[in-house]
């Protein structure tokens, strides 16, 4: 594989794992970091991460800054979840020439919330021959792609069911924060309302399902709920009291003529028994898929970034979804 | 969707199956079949396959006959097993600039027995602007793409376990035939040796896998042992004593440095019981992923090849892998 050369966007944790991961690579050549915490400019990226293979590239407080000294073929971006404040740092990339794997949780189907930010994005791709894809485990995995994947073998799909079921308390301080950990039931859900806490995403992954399978939905409607703790839980990152918030229940379900056609259904609470991943696809086969365990959270979607790589630069130029490029893989 | 026009090679079980679904898709026009039949030379598709929905296009004694009344933009081909065999029906189509989707088994992978024949149909591929693409449940699907897939959100993988359980029982005569039924365990194993029975593909699911996530296996077997009925069995298409063979239990290998890297394990015998389809990748994370029931078999192999031909079209002309192409999805 020819080499490829990397530079990461949000030195956040989820940005200094994936630089780790990507140090692993023999096909990866880490070229910069860019954060916009003056801390960290300037100082190698091995001594921010603690981790020497990533090396000696630098952290930069701008892409232009970074740009004057190195020339990524790839960016990794982990900084922010909706797509209107992704494009404003995503689009100077790609104007460079510079493909893009993100983690925004809007960009795995952008164009459900930002129709016009989507075309402007895909025509900025094709003018500056770069690639930008939104991917990652939930949204961009378990509840889209590998469903898509399993009605690949199907005469006919009548519905498309996931559960997952998700053990935070194995997962970091800033996701048991967001899932209300702490909260009174009330407030969280007041939070949730507002778009301020709970799983960004999941109406991302139904319309990436309706879109694969050919659906148009009437409707899609997304609820949360608060999980109540039954007991106190302590955890290294949060406190939580009998009665308070201890994560979310949320729901997405897609309609067509009144008809129930997707339900994505997450459960991501402190102590949560039996995390699991089920799909059910309705059809001709039916079938049931379960992922004892589920998939393991931060450092499966670290990987799926550094995974798709090599995927975009296969595709040509343009907005992608992770259903277009070639099948998931280990990279 | 843009209608694609479709015509079928090989008008048996599977033939007749591919274009019943076909006929089913608003996106497919069918335009034609071909077998060297003579008793279904001339009749219309409607007549031979019992489906008054297939219309009034006409079965072919060869890809000429057919070109002279038709163009079709894609052809299902379900005829044979070898690469060396598919070769020569499928490198006129290419030629004429006809994508082709096959039930080849070893067109999974074809560089593994064929290199050099797998190279001459990419280059007839791409000098007649056409697509070739292997593909099924299994191999295809089930032992291969899915466990791929799976390995997407992985940051490292040490192994690939597949196991997978068919009740024969519910499947079509030829299979129950394929798989020895009636037959002395021992003559099974003769024939099975000798590449006369038993279940094509595995290697090539293997060789995919091994491909997919950068491995070079140093070693790649294959067993073939008879599952021995432990009681008279009698299928609308075959009749087994006790003592006889009733099935398959067929194992790929494959290793490096001595280590295993990949079991495909496949046991498909009369009365299985509690079929499924599991998988258990090895790495970072661990995944279990069980399909209770497993994938029912023609019904999806059929969709399996429905479902490839859009997805052909958007991949640039050459011999195509099911993991460079899109993800697998219902069409």
């Amino acid at each position: 594989m020819k080499t490829i050369k990397v530079a990461q966007f949000g030195l956040g944790p989820i940005g200094l794992e994936t630089l780790k991961l990507a140090a692993s690579k023999p096909w990866i050549e880490i070229v910069g970091g860019i954060d916009i915490d003056p801390a960290k400019a300037g100082k190698p990226l091995a001594k921010i991460t603690g981790d020497k293979r990533v090396g000696a590239a630098r952290a930069y407080r701008s892409l232009d800054e970074l740009l004057k000294k190195a020339a990524p073929d790839v960016i990794f971006h982990t900084a922010v979840s909706t797509v209107r404040a992704a494009y404003a740092q995503i689009e100077p990339m790609v104007r460079n020439g510079i493909s893009v794997v993100s983690s925004c949780e809007e960009l795995l189907f952008p164009a459900l919330r930002e129709p016009q930010l989507a075309a402007k994005l895909d025509a900025a791709c094709k003018a500056g021959g770069a690639r930008v894809l939104g991917t990652g485990v939930n949204p961009g995995f378990v509840m889209d792609v590998l469903p898509v994947c399993l009605t690949g073998v199907c005469r006919h799909v009548q519905a498309v069911h996931v559960q997952r079921v998700v053990d935070a308390t194995t997962r970091r301080g800033p996701l048991q924060r967001k899932i209300g950990s702490g909260l009174a039931p009330k407030e969280f859900e007041r939070l949730f309302n507002q778009n301020k806490a709970g799983h960004a995403g999941l109406k991302e992954s139904a319309a990436l399902l309706a879109h694969c399978l050919g659906w148009k939905l009437d409707e899609l409607i997304e609820t949360g709920k608060a999980m109540v703790a039954l007991q106190d839980i302590v955890t290294p990152h949060v406190s939580v009291k009998r009665g308070e918030c201890c994560g979310i229940h949320q729901l997405a379900v897609g309609r067509i003529q009144g008809q129930v056609k997707i339900t994505l259904d997450i459960k991501m609470y402190l102590q949560a028994p039996n995390p699991h991943d089920a799909c059910q696809i309705v059809g001709e086969p039916t079938m049931n898929m379960l992922i004892n365990g589920g998939v393991a959270g931060d450092g499966a979607t670290v990987a799926s970034l550094v995974n798709a790589a090599p995927r975009i630069l296969k595709a040509p130029p343009g907005l992608l979804l992770m259903t277009d490029i070639g099948v998931p893989s280990f990279a």
